[in-house]
């Protein structure tokens, strides 16, 4: 319960108020900041719709076949179109057709310039289709419930990826699938939840499951996988091969999804092992892929992905960035919940901590964003030095020494929620510093080997849940991310469920996604001497180099 | 093992001797009388082919995807096509490519313009692709397979359909369909004796079965049905509603065929219940909708279907004709077999009888052929009159009562291979007017309809293993066909299996299928008093106007 809490949070933590239903265009829009592009158009042509077959029942007169004449009927509807068919559904027909007395409706897709007949339902002109969107996390999994003709939102639900029962880390699930029955498992785990939800979104919405004609689902590559029933084993040995870059569509049912049988999934397709579905729906939710100014695209978490280019040109990379930025090393770190502090301010002159925590519950730990706060707060304020040590006359008391490492008391005993201090270690600082020296280096080779200067880009997207918590400017402090105005960066929140809504209701957006696709050159990192060099001189807060971090000024410099 | 035989014998008894592996385009032609039309081009263009992808193995410089990279192969060599592939298919083709170290055939079909990959087969560039052509006959299925690169008839077999444990017609199947499960083992009947056939096949002649990478079939609109699965209720019931019509290009593994599972099957479309795949396949096979002289079709059976057209118009019709035709109502009937008798002659002076059995064996019974022959030499030499009563002068001895029915002896007991006499009674010699009425009626009905007189038919073809034994002389003589020169009469064998030889091998071949579908008008025969009229003046032999055959002289005439 309080796992399916979580994910529900994150997304209310973002607009800062209950997500009511109806409203996901403007929820978009106050997220990115006021920037406009196609995700906000609800008009877009959909490419899942049904329409109202025109024939009247068999006579003498008129005795062609059932499924003919129900083919015949679509196309008096839709002329200039080649209407295709499955078999197994041809199977069916006849007996649906008499059930409903020849008054039926005609569930459609559009692929490659046809449309495929995906079902027959009972004539009903007043009731909607509908559609989900789903971003497949390795943690946390998001569906969105949507109306596929008014483009509605209608119900939004997440829960804890089950796989994490198999292993929390990408990896074990990865060598996990190739034990005898892995993969099934792993693809049952994610598939049996994911109908569950759907069921009771069914149930709640008063909606029938047949209702629901398509899905599109958006994850990292090994996450994509997984819900395929993809062997992942390649994804992580060298040459580090995907089974399928670009899935075609797949129906409902081959992947046993409750929905419509012969409905659509559209699974978002990967440039690579390390540049998953997931990135491309962010691209498509940045809408950067058709701007001519150029804008870079971030996910910050253990790999940091970046994304650089227009409408013309699109570079891609990613590269570790260490666990620390989402929280995973330090002593006190773990993922948004709960009591967990995002957001850290210390008074230059009293250093007194001002904390601020998810649902103001009493602290418990601190996430990612916090971590990031608190050091670049410790660094303005003198506690720490440029190396990230930490400065004995200005920590005071609160700095104390454990097991021979030195830590920072930030929550005292009595005003944790767990009733002991909650610490911050030199080494937790040390690791944030290499995670962060990391991100700074993969942004400043991508820009390098495209010849941009950070002042060239126009908009710096910062996509998912975990990267819209970040404050850019104590980012920026910390030198994580360049030193460029705070208007230039913006966070899009969970860009892989936005990407997916897109692909789910607009046609042209599904296009966009295979040409994004196309249209990407991955550039594969080689951690060489210059990207040492790089690495060391980004090891410093906020740089060695000040002058390219103008605006970060220390309240007691050096 | 005698059900077997006769299969195979009936083959062999149209072109007079064994059918030799290769051949089957010298049969084609000689069956033809030498007419050549579209179905010897062995040269013709296939739409089932393999490729040899062009493709590296993965590296480090090239971490495409494995499907993705054997699409880009394929793409190579056919570069202007669209590839389609199925998600299942996609599942699996990591494993198969590495298995085989990216050497591998890709085997595609072309539909709608586009190739669609349908199985991946370890690289083998001397062997063949095979396909299966069948002709799903209510009582006999025959199964032929080919070399789809060679166009070689590789061998043919046949078996009784097992259905006939149903019900031996049509009728009792359709309803024994209705009851539970009866569908799904009236289907499974013909599968998986056909799947034996198959893999006895490919056990012979040293073939994979994945080798085998298509089928066509052919049969009635019931046969057709039940092959599919699909429920033939309302073939029979007003208004006679098919389920399908034109079935799209269904794989092998919906059908559970052990061939290669992604393999298309061709299944010829129908007009309506009571004309089916298998006279579709016919006009293909007779090549009628390619010329600009009128010919008609006819397959003779206990229903008569009958096709009149060109390059430019194809009208259609079926009507009861009685199974006199076929043998079905003589006391001796019995279908083509060891011992029946298929040829009769009479010597006019002596009214001895010469009698021509199947294989030389001892006479056992007759078949519809060897009636008509029996029943025109009786006319021709006054044995019968002009209603077919017998002529007790002119029968003699050979006339006897039973039950107060008249019969004549035909083979004395110790001629015969029963021991006992065979006898034909003045109910079958009346069961075979009606029919040879029938046929007459009909034919005479559709000529009238598109207003062409007899002889303004350049070739009348005889469809059908059956039609081919007739001889033309003695169908004439009874007034079953009209007096046209003999060498208008083309019996062209099993065109079923023919038609469905050209579609599997053929793409221009499997495009006209459609084309003469949608081409075909069908005439309802209304059963009025002008029909009635034409059926009791077709009711004598030959007629009651003797100037419309002419050629007809009785040795004795009244």
């Amino acid at each position: 319960m309080k796992r399916q809490i979580m994910g529900r949070q994150e997304v209310v933590a973002i607009i800062g108020g209950r997500l009511d239903p109806g409203t996901w265009e403007q929820f978009f829009l106050r997220n990115n900041r006021g920037i406009m592009h196609q995700t906000t158009d609800t008009k877009a042509k959909g490419w899942i719709r049904k329409v109202a077959p025109e024939m009247a029942p068999p006579s003498l007169n008129d005795n062609t076949a059932d499924v003919d004449r129900l083919i015949k009927g679509i196309r008096k509807v839709l002329p200039e179109n080649e209407i295709l068919f499955d078999f197994p559904l041809a199977r069916e027909i006849p007996s649906i057709l008499r059930k409903y007395d020849y008054q039926v409706e005609a569930v459609l897709f559009e692929d490659h310039d046809r449309f495929h007949l995906c079902g027959i339902l009972p004539a009903a002109p007043d009731v909607s289709l509908y559609g989900l969107a789903v971003d497949l996390g390795s943690s946390t999994v998001v569906v969105r419930l949507l109306n596929l003709s008014t483009h509605e939102c209608i119900d939004e639900t997440s829960f804890h990826n089950p796989q994490i029962e198999i292993g929390p880390d990408i990896l074990m699930r990865i060598h996990y699938a190739a034990q005898e029955g892995g993969l099934q498992k792993l693809q049952s785990l994610v598939r049996d939840r994911l109908n569950q939800e759907i069921r009771a979104l069914c149930r709640k919405h008063t909606i029938e499951p047949t209702r629901i004609a398509g899905m599109a689902a958006a994850g990292n590559t090994t996450m994509t996988h997984l819900f395929l029933g993809l062997d992942p084993y390649w994804l992580c040995r060298e040459p580090y091969i995907p089974a399928v870059n670009s899935p075609s569509i797949i129906k409902a049912h081959e992947l046993a999804l409750d929905i419509l049988p012969g409905a659509p999934v559209l699974v978002f397709p990967n440039v690579g092992s390390y540049f998953g579905g997931d990135l491309i729906a962010g691209i498509l939710a940045s809408g950067m892929n058709q701007q001519e100014e150029i804008s870079l695209l971030v996910d910050v978490g253990t790999n940091a992905e970046v994304v650089i280019g227009n409408s013309d040109w699109l570079m891609a990379c990613a590269g570790a960035a260490g666990p620390a930025l989402e929280g995973g090393v330090a002593n006190m770190g773990m993922m948004a919940g709960p009591g967990v502090i995002d957001k850290v301010t210390i008074d230059p002159d009293t250093h007194e901590f001002q904390i601020r925590t998810i649902d103001h519950q009493a602290p418990v730990g601190i996430c990612g964003s916090g971590l990031i706060d608190l050091v670049a707060q410790l660094f303005l304020t003198g506690m720490i030095d440029i190396r990230g040590k930490f400065v004995r006359r200005a920590c005071g008391d609160l700095l104390r020494e454990k097991d021979g490492i030195r830590e920072l008391v930030v929550v005292k005993p009595e005003e944790s929620g767990t009733g002991e201090a909650l610490t911050l270690a030199q080494t937790d600082i040390d690791g944030l510093i290499r995670s962060k020296a990391a991100m700074f280096t993969i942004l400043t080779t991508i820009t390098n080997t495209v010849g941009i200067p950070f002042n060239g880009i126009r908009h710096f997207f910062i996509a998912g849940t975990f990267g819209s918590y970040i404050d850019p400017r104590s980012a920026i402090t910390i030198g994580m991310i360049p030193d460029l105005p705070l208007e230039t960066y913006v966070p899009l929140g969970n860009t892989s469920l936005q990407g997916a809504t897109m692909g789910l209701l607009s046609a042209e957006a599904r296009e966009s996604i295979f040409r994004i696709r196309d249209q990407i050159t991955y550039l594969e990192l080689n951690v060489n001497q210059e990207f040492m060099n790089l690495f060391s001189a980004a090891k410093f807060i906020p740089h060695t180099d000040k002058s390219i971090f103008p605006s970060v000024r220390p309240v007691n410099p050096d």
